[in-house]
């Protein structure tokens, strides 16, 4: 179960809201966005598993070119679902993934001196079929297996639109798999679309299981319960601390593997949500600043600022009660400064230091609320996207402002394509 | 040479405080901080390098055991002075390094599982020989050698204090090498020390060059010379523009290399200038929030935000001419919706964007500068933390608080203590 645990001071906020759930609800599914219809495609999934069914052992690497929501849920998927190094055994059993988000050459090159390109198929993900960085990237890649006489057909799979762009074309005009990233799914919305399943079967991952567990999520998502609807939840208390000058969110996931889960989102919230004018054109600025942040880690480079400094964030917390595996602090030596490390486990250690940093942000009225997963597998991080897609579609309702579009990106991809031609 | 370049408005800014600058460099020499004098003492340069031509061949695997300061900056010359991939062919000549800078049980398993543990060195870094997670990792390891018969003399290095804690001594009885991280040097300023030079110096990294590219900045930073003294425009800048509500500072390196460097630079001026009184002892709550964000990947992340999100952050762009490799992006379809990406290569498409992003953010004027470095390498990346240093040094000034200490993770560390005992 994921379970929400909000202290008592951020209760008060969100009960100041109760009455505005069934409305934002109502809004929400009016504006026929596919984020949370798109998981009852048992369609895709079923063709999704026959493609990976039919390549099965072809490949040594997957390269997936994209950019910002083509990239940033496979790389959580990759990251929270499969062993942290690619040099672990258990991934001896499927190909290597590689996601690249950049178009730095020195990332190309190095990535084209790692991979075996006679047993690479690359994933190119654009919407729109034409982001110049996943062109550029892919043409790059193109050329590597053109000039080594590989067939495009066998190296290269597209996620793209259904009818529009450059790549739809290609895939038409030379017999090049693809998968359609559906029209109402916006890119930071379309991880549970082929753009994050299609990677992920092909490592290995339970997609069924993924869906699964965000179908659990929607169910909470469409009751209009206030105390049972988390996304909800969320939204109203991030709301309601942005109006007390709370204008940074910090998500701080207590376990190695959610790290990629915070980026993630980072895009979800930063690009949803911070919009120059609200829905009747008045100009107002608003948006939440999403900081990224790792348990324990962080702790000995941010707590100092979150504890000490400016009132202005709200954390939430992701926590983990099972990391799967876990084993006691051995007492090589007796010191009496470390004599209360003595038959404690590394997860009761995590989880002990998660408290304690709670605590002191309370003791110095810094606001914050806990995410709690079981453990790290399909079915709860299948949740947990739903349930930040969902919570950041109230936070648009809350602010009254589109947060399915993205118009202030526009401008420097016009100066750039100027400065270029 | 690095280069600052700053937009118009900034300059103001920064001329405001022209009288500032002699004052405060008399008053951080007075502190007798480290951080800028470190660079002198050839003889730990010598002992370090020394130590690595004594093992040459013996290990494959290198383990570092710290968390914050003791991480972050080996992570960083890890990321921009090597191969991005372990499984790089470069990376033959040299062990592969790990740094493990969490205590999450599934991190240490699945790092003991991928190590060879008779050929691997574990170097153990804690300035106060005691830091919790770095003991309990340090004990896990420990217990694996041990089994194993491993001698510990040959699988272990401390780096720790010169006198006090237990890591001083275990290695004083059981004949551990060691080095020493000077009593004047904070955790987040001893990159320069054996802290960050001994790791780097076992991956084939170039320490002298390093150090080399520290004092040029250095020099630097002695000058009371407004127009020259990088550091202290930075500075000038950060508290100028936060008295006009830019608490947050982005830094948005455009090379996929410097990504870690921004994360280094995440603790340097959260713990530094997050604080809660002044050196008066009034109640202030200073303190500028760092967020890390990469050019290009971040444009499809973040940049939505950034231009039409509230006014309140300040952006400092790490630019880099020369990525080491270059290509062209070839033609391979003939399209128009691409057409102005022919002849254009990796490195100008990057420059182009940065340029674009920059434009972008001055027309929704948002404050920004632009520091460049010619390439990646041992001078630039050791200017590069000594700029950073010195720049937090004079914030420290500006604020009127003690940017070398970090009372405020104390309560957090009692909780914790409290809790398991």
């Amino acid at each position: 179960m994921i379970r929400l645990d909000d202290t008592e001071s951020t209760i008060a906020d969100i009960n100041l809201y109760q009455d505005r759930i069934g409305p934002y609800l109502e809004a929400i599914r009016q504006k026929n966005q596919g984020f949370h219809t798109i998981i009852d495609d048992t369609k895709t999934l079923d063709d999704i598993m026959q493609f990976v069914r039919s390549v099965e052992g072809r490949y040594t690497h997957i390269v997936v070119l994209g950019i910002g929501g083509s990239a940033l849920g496979t790389l959580c998927l990759q990251q929270s679902l499969t062993p942290l190094y690619r040099a672990h055994p258990h991934n001896s059993h499927h190909p290597h993934l590689y996601v690249l988000d950049n178009i730095d050459p020195a990332l190309l090159q190095e990535t084209l001196e790692v991979i075996d390109l006679k047993k690479t198929l690359f994933i190119v993900v654009s919407k729109s079929g034409k982001t110049p960085e996943t062109i550029a990237q892919y043409s790059f890649f193109r050329k590597q297996t053109d000039n080594a006489d590989l067939p495009a057909s066998k190296h290269f799979v597209f996620i793209t639109d259904k009818k529009k762009g450059l790549l739809r074309t290609i895939s038409d005009k030379e017999a090049i798999p693809s998968f359609i990233i559906p029209d109402n799914v916006g890119g930071r919305f379309s991880v549970l679309t082929p753009v994050g399943l299609l990677p992920a079967a092909l490592i290995g991952i339970d997609i069924n299981k993924l869906i699964r567990g965000a179908h659990t999520m929607r169910d909470i998502f469409y009751t209009d319960d206030i105390e049972k609807n988390i996304p909800f939840r969320v939204a109203a208390l991030q709301y309601a601390l942005s109006k007390k000058g709370k204008s940074i969110t910090v998500m701080m996931p207590y376990a190695q593997k959610l790290e990629r889960f915070a980026d993630w989102y980072r895009q979800l919230l930063a690009e949803s949500i911070g919009k120059a004018h609200d829905n009747d054109g008045n100009t107002v600025n608003v948006g939440l600043t999403p900081v990224k942040a790792l348990g324990v880690t962080d702790q000995h480079s941010q707590s100092q600022l979150y504890n000490e400094g400016p009132n202005d964030k709200f954390f939430m917390f992701l926590s983990v009660q099972d990391f799967g595996t876990d084993m006691n602090i051995p007492v090589i030596h007796d010191d009496p400064s470390i004599d209360y490390l003595r038959d404690v486990s590394f997860a009761t250690l995590m989880h002990t230091e998660q408290k304690g940093t709670q605590q002191s942000l309370i003791e110095n009225k810094r606001p914050l609320i806990t995410i709690s997963i079981d453990t790290i597998n399909e079915e709860y991080i299948g949740g947990l996207f739903m349930l930040f897609e969902c919570a950041t579609a109230f936070l648009g309702e809350f602010y009254s402002i589109n947060a399915f579009d993205q118009p202030g990106v526009e401008l420097s991809k016009v100066i750039t394509k100027k400065l270029l031609t």
